[in-house]
């Protein structure tokens, strides 16, 4: 794959071989990731390695028992951290004023933004990555495996390894890019736009599998009724919420 | 710049040529960044393209007249969003129930990766990019000034252009990386650890500059009492933890 063509090519990789991803090439990735844009140079994030299986198996729970996590050669988990910046400031007399809920959200994006440099540095030097969106569910588990301090919130995990699968498997298809953007003022979407946007999405092999397995009538309920239903997403709201705020933000 | 050394060289660039990026170009990297992953490939983001220049005006005191924002070719403002995937679940007999914390955040980690993949592919191709953190101060002005609905804010915005400076600059150096890295557990910085991760930062001549200029005595300082202050974070948590509120979140 040149690099041209990595961009739409891309996926993610759930299964991957039984194969280390050397510490070398891991810290040197980590590396170059650290320096994507950071707020004020700030570097408001830190990362937990974990290789140990037995702390795999420990997260994998959290993680609803995917596959990936104990699958994975490592299982990194990206932090807000503001401790390490705090800590900074207090012995270099000077008042920290980060416990809010800015600040946070500024840690959040550091974080977002050296994860999936990451992501991509490592999908381009060949490794397979997945995401993990349970990190925000399960926070206060992973937080207390992973031996989190104050001022220090999961924000996204990524399992990393070899691909199982060699072959170059082209990425799942997205919403055409032009129902993406706005030109100037946003342009707010009519029932037909709508319908021209996600038709391709609702036509795919994939999808229709999707509607079928969970005997649902569109594919969009098997997000709001299967997937990400509105109890759970008000479940985890508030342990996520809760959690920040435990944490000092 | 091989792209192997793209990565650590890489920098913001805050200064443009009068020189439009074509169109065509600019839709050919947001189609590849959103081959980023997403939640649930669900991508709850959008971006609001800024050319005209009397709207960049008005955009100006929101991002505290920032010079990059007048100056760019493009301003790109990406935000969460879940009006589109909202507007689909209604008209599929789907009953969505997003109008919370969790889905808010999931919707801020896809916004972040894709603006962060763009970010990638745009100075890969010779674009030079400024991130601006003054989204989430002035996000209800922002989003005035582009006509966001409801259930769409304001995340992270990107001045994009062709650099003024063609010479490669290397980008700001970074905290060494093995100052972000815990194995297995955190284990919590020492006064002597956070001492030798941020020695090199506080040495640079650029920080020395910033510390003097600022009439502090140290560098700490000139981001608790003047870049990133109490006052000015808990004033702007208030307006953007009223405004996702009141966005339908």
């Amino acid at each position: 794959m040149t690099i041209d063509n990595y961009w739409k090519q891309r996926a993610t990789v759930r299964t991957f071989l039984d194969k280390e991803v050397p510490e070398s090439l891991l810290v040197d990735l980590l590396d170059k990731a650290s320096h994507a844009p950071t707020t004020g140079n700030m570097q408001l994030y830190s990362v937990v390695v974990t290789r140990d299986a037995d702390r795999k198996q420990l997260l994998s729970p959290a993680h609803f028992g995917q596959p990936s996590v104990t699958s994975a050669s490592v299982v990194l988990t990206f932090c807000a951290d503001y401790n390490r910046f705090v800590k900074w400031c207090e012995q270099c007399n000077a008042v920290p004023g980060y416990n809010n809920f800015q600040s946070f959200i500024t840690a959040v994006l550091d974080t977002a933004l050296f994860a999936q440099q990451f992501n991509t540095v490592a999908e381009m030097a060949g490794l397979g990555c997945c995401y993990l969106g349970t990190t925000t569910y399960n926070a206060p588990q992973i937080a207390e495996i992973l031996k989190l301090p104050k001022m220090v919130v999961p924000v996204t995990t990524l399992a990393v390894g070899y691909p199982a699968n060699s072959a170059e498997t082209p990425g799942v298809g997205r919403l055409p890019v032009s129902g993406l953007i706005h030109n100037e003022t946003y342009v707010d979407y009519t029932p037909e736009s709508i319908n021209d946007i996600y038709k391709e999405k609702e036509d795919r092999d994939d999808s229709r599998r999707f509607v079928k397995e969970n005997g649902k009538q569109t594919l969009a309920q098997v997000f709001t009724d299967v997937r990400y239903t509105k109890e759970a997403c008000e479940h985890f709201s508030q342990i996520y919420r809760d959690f920040i705020i435990s944490q000092g933000f």
